[in-house]
């Protein structure tokens, strides 16, 4: 769509496009759910594609939870998944560790939150930091020293409503500092929606302090790097053009589509509306666009009539 | 020195640089004190060039304190100037606030320290947030929301040690929802010697993570932005060509001094030794380079010789 400026056109043909794709690959925040609740329509929509056979991956940029969390969220909102249909970008940085062989002697530090350190803990990766560092200070003046673990090896920062001065100069001073220290970013979101009424400071903010006070560019593990692409790609051996990413995000979710080589669907149903979609500013064009997930269903009623 | 990519020359003619200029601006740490202490021969060299009639305004990015606090720190450590002498990044972000006519109506949003509340003060502007909210949680959860005055015209950022989510959140929402709300830094520094034996996050950290969640490039009123050195020429009547500008720091201090149309004097006694002046990544030339502030005194002696 990029090429001719055209915009994204309306989904109108659901039956053909679920025919040309073997998977599926959603958002959750905006697609699934949201302000806490199911979209109405969206537990029959993924039971009518597991029917035809689509293989369905969930791909969240949300670090707070770990694979385990997210489907007890899944679970408690009344749809089934497995753990293994969920890639959440704390997920991504544990497994990001595990594919350049991060040594079994070297330590994580955590910037963020419970899911980041679930994710390092069951890939068997030694780790510090994270909630635990929530009330601690640095006490500023001449002479003092913050004494930091020269094993740290990677720092990993993502969304933390608990951040604070001692792990922002913890971080820093492991990159800056311990030679060979990596900085991994679960991912670079601006703001989320924490809460259905507004807009907060997403992980992003987190990786951009540290990214200044580093004077180091993190590896992006989240959309809209494809390292999830690519490791979803690999480990289900399926070809990308048979993909589809849907999801709400223009910058997040439709790049990472885009960047994958994957159809994209966007859906109004979140952060993006039809104004910001066909604004003029837009340079990011779906393949195509329509309001929420469920209108997939029109292929079943198709296929029914 | 920049158009022929030749080296800073070290100064071997102090009498000749102190007659071309009229009025010498100085950064403080690592030019005046080191490590909470003055460096030898300091004193006697600011009362040399204030006997040859030359003026001297000290120029900081520290935004933590206020003119008066800095004048207190300098006589404490038995140096004896104005406030008026003291520019801080704290004094410039008020000063930036009057020059554009700030409403006395509305009110700034303070992510920073008391330096930033004493300067605001002083010039009769309305502000809040600052330490007072260095203990507030954002509560999380779908439903809830972070109510903000819808009078903060102006959110001014600066090094905060006592930053946490709450002051992030408090900040973005101004910055995005409050119409017309403008966005200052203090300063953009990566890094500062907060202690003599480490280097510690900055106030381009608390900048850095505002600047990703708001969505919007702050206006920089401490070095090297040109903000501070055109309210002075301005003030003083003074041609910035009979200026020199002395730092240890190449990217903020050297920068500010060439931005301005300054002479550049770098001292090695701070942040930045002879490898990295003299390394091929650096961009940044000054137009003389000496061991340290003292060294000037070498007019008075060829004077008396």
């Amino acid at each position: 769509m990029e090429a001719d400026g055209k915009q994204a056109p309306l989904l109108t043909d659901a039956a053909g496009l679920i025919n040309d794709v073997d998977t599926f690959l959603f958002d959750v925040d905006g697609v699934i759910w949201r302000g806490g609740k199911v979209i109405e329509g969206v537990a029959e929509t993924l039971d009518m594609l597991r029917d035809m056979g689509k293989k369905l991956l969930f791909v969240t940029n949300n670090s707070t939870r770990s694979r385990k969390m997210f489907q007890e969220k899944f679970r408690s909102l009344g749809l089934a998944i497995s753990e293994e249909e969920v890639f959440s970008s704390s997920f991504a940085a544990a497994g990001y560790l595990q594919s350049i062989g991060f040594p079994a002697d070297k330590k994580v530090y955590v910037v963020g939150e419970e899911g980041i350190q679930q994710e390092l803990e069951q890939a068997g990766i030694q780790y510090l930091g994270g909630p635990e560092d929530g009330e601690k200070k640095v006490e500023m003046g001449s002479g003092k020293n913050l004494e930091i673990d020269p094993n740290v090896g990677a720092v990993v920062v993502g969304f933390d409503h608990h951040i604070n001065y001692y792990k922002m100069t913890y971080a820093t001073l492991c990159i800056r500092t311990n030679p060979g220290c990596i900085f991994i970013a679960t991912n670079c979101d601006s703001v989320a929606h924490f809460t259905d009424k507004q807009e907060w400071p997403a992980g992003g903010t987190m990786v951009g302090s540290i990214r200044v006070s580093s004077e180091t560019e993190p590896i992006v593990v989240g959309k809209p790097s494809t390292f999830m692409m690519d490791y979803l790609a690999n480990k289900f051996k399926i070809s990308k053009s048979k993909m589809c990413m849907v999801g709400d995000r223009l910058d997040t979710d439709i790049l990472f589509g885009q960047a994958g080589g994957c159809k994209t669907l966007l859906v109004l149903s979140g952060v993006t509306d039809l104004k910001s979609l066909h604004s003029p500013k837009n340079t990011i064009h779906p393949d195509f666009y329509t309001n929420e997930l469920p209108d997939l269903l029109a292929a079943k009623r198709g296929a029914a009539a």
